[in-house]
């Protein structure tokens, strides 16, 4: 076997040729995921995985501030929970997945979400409005045996997620709280993710199951599909009063209490290479990028030594952007460029013999593959406004094929015709499960987000007038 | 309802009376754990999680350092895959739990630990030497559909865990990798947790299904029963065989590859409550603890802001520490010393107005009740100065119980009476399956570890004669 014999390994397909086929070749090759031996299963290959931990990193900082404290609840949660609360049953239960042992006769389903076992915990714990706001948060997997086609990342019948659970003694905090975190997720999605998302309230077709008030962001992918990226809920009392979540007043009067729900999964992962990865492979944002550059040393034999000797100099010096140096023997340094490219080390410093006596380094951003020659003393300073470059450029350029992709319509027509072009199209809609039913047969595709208008517009499904505008796109 | 109607929290149980409903009483009053719903389970609270945490914390560096990876593989197994080790299956097949579903006409299992479904996965990634080493970790949760009684964190159907999953070209390198965690988590559970263990081989008995050879750390609980802290498993190519995991080498020849597993679990926050709690609630090494010292003003209506301010003073400079203040009105300071020490937290700073005009502080230890005034200006300093001592002496006060319950016996009577009293029993064992069985059958014990002893002597089971010394104790 020749050295090289992984040369082969860049993609063979081009993004913008066949979307699909880049997408399933990107996540082999960049040793992102794998698929598992089970149908709809995913694996999560470190390279993925180092991801959602900084993912993780990240929103444990947030969590921290907002007070929210994680714990881990059961996996298995009894058949009858899923009964309290109607609407949530009945979003779920086609989707639920039981395992062979019952207890007491009962029998037990792998949980979808938790909110129905966390909030039968919160009743036995929440006396008083001294308990208030309990605010809890939970990492972990979650199952829903989904029948549409499986996508690693994007639908999968296991995913991880967070899962955000709190309770308010007054329906203002809830809210306030429902917002926050959405705010939070726009806000970690778009600087640390660089991905551009637009926020809004879903509609009543499309809100949480058991959810008083839904709040999303959304993403459009490449191939003008719009990807839900975290929602928020406001759950008012349903929860609280399937389960029995109450608190005394200071007076000692008894309420039920106001709740949220939020989450993000791993979908997360989905979009980003989605969004940022390219012809050569995937594309990190630096923010997120746990390697933030790869020093490759130019070696030939009679300088070999010196210049593997800088590189090390350079790496330590550069540690904090977790540099590492690419000193394996036997590779090309095209090859080992090749390399880095396909798993989206967002710098790549070269450094040879002749740049060693100029003492300088040549710099190549991943994401347009400048180069830039930086003296070797002025690295330590280059290196971090490079990389914020690099982070405001990914963010622009997906915030400008958003932005080109938002549309209106007047009527139904003009919106296929626009959601085929793959856009996000705005129609006036009134907020209504039997309109949008309609507009889902007609067009294949549902509002990701509503908002409210100053102004009136006819409704282009049913023709009412109606202050809702509708935010419709194909969807994952 | 009364503003200190809570006031009745403190355990109504004696460590040193009865241990069981202490343990039971300590986890639900200090907030670490309650009882699931499902029989068997457990919710992890948020006082624990953290715990957790910090054990995750502390091991992600030590992972980094070996350059072990994270990454995430599928909670569902075919059923077939169990079937390819023959013991590993006769081990894990009377727990695990099988989901109705089915793929492809096959049940599918949730995990119990994942061997089986990752190695599936190394035999297409490992193709030559180059690929090797190669190092996994997963933290997750997994099923144990266990018979026996549970009690969390101690024996549960669900619980979390790390599992790192290594290969190597060599048996040399895989034996160097079991021994080089088990160094480690004995540095882990010693230094951070402060519960010191025995470590050694497990007997054919009692090892690892599938393995080659298992090594233990095995703590003692203050009831005299021995608490399983960790293991690491050589595998030998018992697996490599099973599932084709296969590389070949710098000639082009193909062998199978020589692998380890090593894990930890939840089960090690149990261990922390037993070792060191005591009758006012949990002991938190302050290793471990993220809030490391409470800050409680005194407070009196004429100085009242004088004193808080001073505390809020304090807590920021002494926040790398996690401190934190206790300034909730209604609540005496003695109500306020109960409850952060049923929740363990290591050190209590005093600050009324007397402390305040002598420019000090009282400082009392959660471990031991030692107060100790400090003036202001000093606290910098003395703070991580008792913080270390704390650590220390818990671990001195759990070491010397260790060391007193190690004994001996010369027949199967004398290990018996020792045993009952709750101790570590040396004898001579041949490390024999057989023999090791009708020990357990005679004592209802069976060794914790074994070691070879240069010395001879007469197995107390057989009468052979034998260099194996095994450690019996009665176990969780």
């Amino acid at each position: 076997m020749g050295k090289e014999s992984k040369d082969t390994k860049g993609l063979t397909v081009k993004k913008g040729e066949n979307f699909v086929d880049w997408y399933s070749e990107i996540l082999l090759k960049a040793e992102l995921a794998d698929y598992a031996p089970t149908r709809g299963f995913m694996i999560i290959r470190p390279r993925a995985y180092s991801i959602w931990e900084g993912i993780q990193r990240y929103f444990d900082g947030i969590l921290l501030e907002k007070g929210v404290q994680n714990a881990y609840f059961p996996l298995l949660i009894p058949d009858s929970f899923f009964k309290k609360e109607s609407e949530h049953a009945e979003g779920f239960s086609p989707e639920l997945a039981y395992v062979e042992q019952k207890d007491e006769g009962q029998k037990l389903a792998i949980r979808p979400t938790s909110e129905t076992i966390m909030y039968d915990s919160y009743s036995k714990w929440i006396r008083s409005w001294r308990d208030l706001p309990l605010k809890i948060n939970q990492w972990c997997n979650v199952l829903r045996w989904e029948v549409k086609q499986t996508k690693p990342f994007v639908r999968t019948r296991e995913f991880l997620w967070q899962e955000g659970h709190c309770v308010f003694a007054s329906e203002d905090e809830m809210r306030d709280n429902m917002n926050e975190m959405m705010i939070e997720y726009q806000k970690m999605v778009e600087e640390v993710l660089a991905i551009p998302v637009i926020t809004g309230r879903k509609s009543q077709l499309e809100k949480f199951a058991g959810a008083a008030e839904t709040l999303a962001m959304e993403a459009l992918m490449p191939d003008g599909k719009a990807l839900q990226m975290g929602t928020s809920h406001s759950l008012g009392q349903n929860f609280a009063k399937a389960f029995n979540v109450k608190f005394s007043d200071v007076a000692g009067k008894e309420h039920y209490a106001w709740q949220t729900s939020w989450g993000f999964s791993t979908r997360l992962i989905g979009a980003l290479i989605m969004v940022h990865g390219d012809d050569k492979g995937l594309v990190l944002p630096p923010r997120i990028a746990r390697n933030k550059l790869v020093i490759v040393p130019i070696l030939f034999d009679d300088s070999k030594d010196k210049v593997l000797k800088k590189a090390k100099e350079l790496e330590n010096k550069l540690k904090e952007f977790g540099a590492f140096t690419d000193q394996r023997e036997g590779y090309s340094p095209g090859w080992k460029f090749n390399e880095w490219e396909m798993k989206g080390i967002p710098l790549r410093i070269e450094i040879g013999p002749k740049d060693l006596d100029k003492k300088q380094v040549v710099v190549v951003r991943r994401d347009n593959g400048e180069k830039e020659i930086v003296a070797e003393k002025d690295l330590g300073k280059r290196v971090p406004l490079i990389l914020d470059a690099i982070q405001k450029d990914l963010f622009l350029k997906a915030r400008e094929f958003l932005d080109s992709r938002i549309d209106s319509a007047k009527d139904i027509k003009e919106l296929a015709k626009k959601l085929e072009a793959g856009k996000i199209v705005k129609i006036y809609m009134c907020d209504n499960k039997k309109v949008e039913e309609k507009l889902k047969e007609k067009t294949g595709a549902a509002s990701r987000i509503v908002e409210e208008h100053a102004k009136e517009g006819e409704c282009v499904v049913s023709g009412e007038k109606t202050k809702t505008i509708a935010y419709v796109a194909k969807n994952y």
